[in-house]
């Protein structure tokens, strides 16, 4: 079992991790950052099971919600400057954190690398296709040690079966949430619903 | 109370009821046909109710499956031959009845009010924006006195204290017994969905 501590991401970013933890926290309050630190640790295990690059899948945890605090005007400024598709502006900070989020974390922590960014834009509302860290960063959010709402236990099985069956319980029980409870419901997450959605039959 | 039998639609086809009975039982099983007619007395019961056009409602509730048990192929060719969207050919016959089903109508029965077409082309999922007419046919479709699945009584109800709550209590309802059941969902569905939520504090 490794240890998030032990992990050295010097490949994907040009100070050590002590650092980099410094630098999360300064952006983020005590509980947001001690679910990241839970989120690593979740995403290096499953890497480690499910044979994937467990340098990617920790630092893509760790990172994943640096850009949670923000407030809405900062979003704003930037899903308007920098190009981003401007219907999110009918959304709010549960989409914008993810997906807008990569822009904070490229140019204030300087990683660059794809594996990770893409991981952090569709940890929120998933994606038709997702990588392996994709898969393992949507999935380490979820069902990381200190969250406790109804159907995490069936979520963290769904995940030690396999990503897949973990990525379809997530996607599903996300969206029947959101409805139950009246909420809106960004788009493009039916795309990615549909596109995970069990073969009939399975 | 107005009966189905005693209308004429006359305003909106060149024939007389009877014979559009004909017309429509040609092309339905015996079920179907006398689903829509149930649809018919339906929406005609709301329109009073609501004071909304009889006819236009009962004309379009009557007519809202006309092509339903159409072949898949049939549905196939007037997709990709007469311009509709094409992602339409990732759905099915439960999508394609309404929205395509229009052409049918319009070709066949001689039905050319944009009103009355554009109630059967949303009687599945809805729209964002829905005419009287649009809302009484949708609303009629999922509670005519023959439908008997959990919540009918609920959507009765809503439907009995103002169009917007049938309407808001049918597109959740569908949507929610689609991701329990783990069918895809037409995208469009969500924009539907979305439109018409009840404001938070309702």
């Amino acid at each position: 079992m490794l240890t998030a501590s032990e992990m050295d991401y010097r490949p994907y970013i040009s100070y050590d991790r002590a650092e980099l933890l410094v630098r999360i926290q300064m952006h983020l309050d005590q509980a947001r950052y001690q679910h990241c630190l839970r989120v690593e640790q979740t995403a290096i295990d499953l890497a480690e099971k499910y044979h994937a690059d467990v340098k990617q899948a920790g630092l893509a945890g760790l990172v994943h919600d640096y850009a949670k605090q923000r407030s809405n005007s900062e979003f704003k400024t930037v899903i308007l400057d920098e190009g981003f598709d401007t219907r999110l502006l009918e959304y709010n900070n549960g989409i914008w954190h993810g997906i807008v989020g990569t822009y904070f974390i490229e140019r204030e922590l300087g990683i660059t690398n794809s594996t990770i960014l893409n991981a952090v834009r569709r940890h929120t509302i998933g994606a038709p296709e997702m990588s392996v860290i994709d898969q393992i960063v949507f999935i380490a959010d979820y069902i990381e040690p200190g969250r406790d709402f109804p159907g995490v236990e069936e979520a963290r099985k769904a995940a030690a079966k396999s990503l897949t069956d973990g990525v379809q319980y997530e996607l599903k029980n996300v969206l029947l949430y959101l409805v139950e409870n009246d909420s809106k419901v960004f788009p493009p997450t039916i795309e990615s619903y549909n596109a995970w959605l069990p073969t009939k039959g399975d």
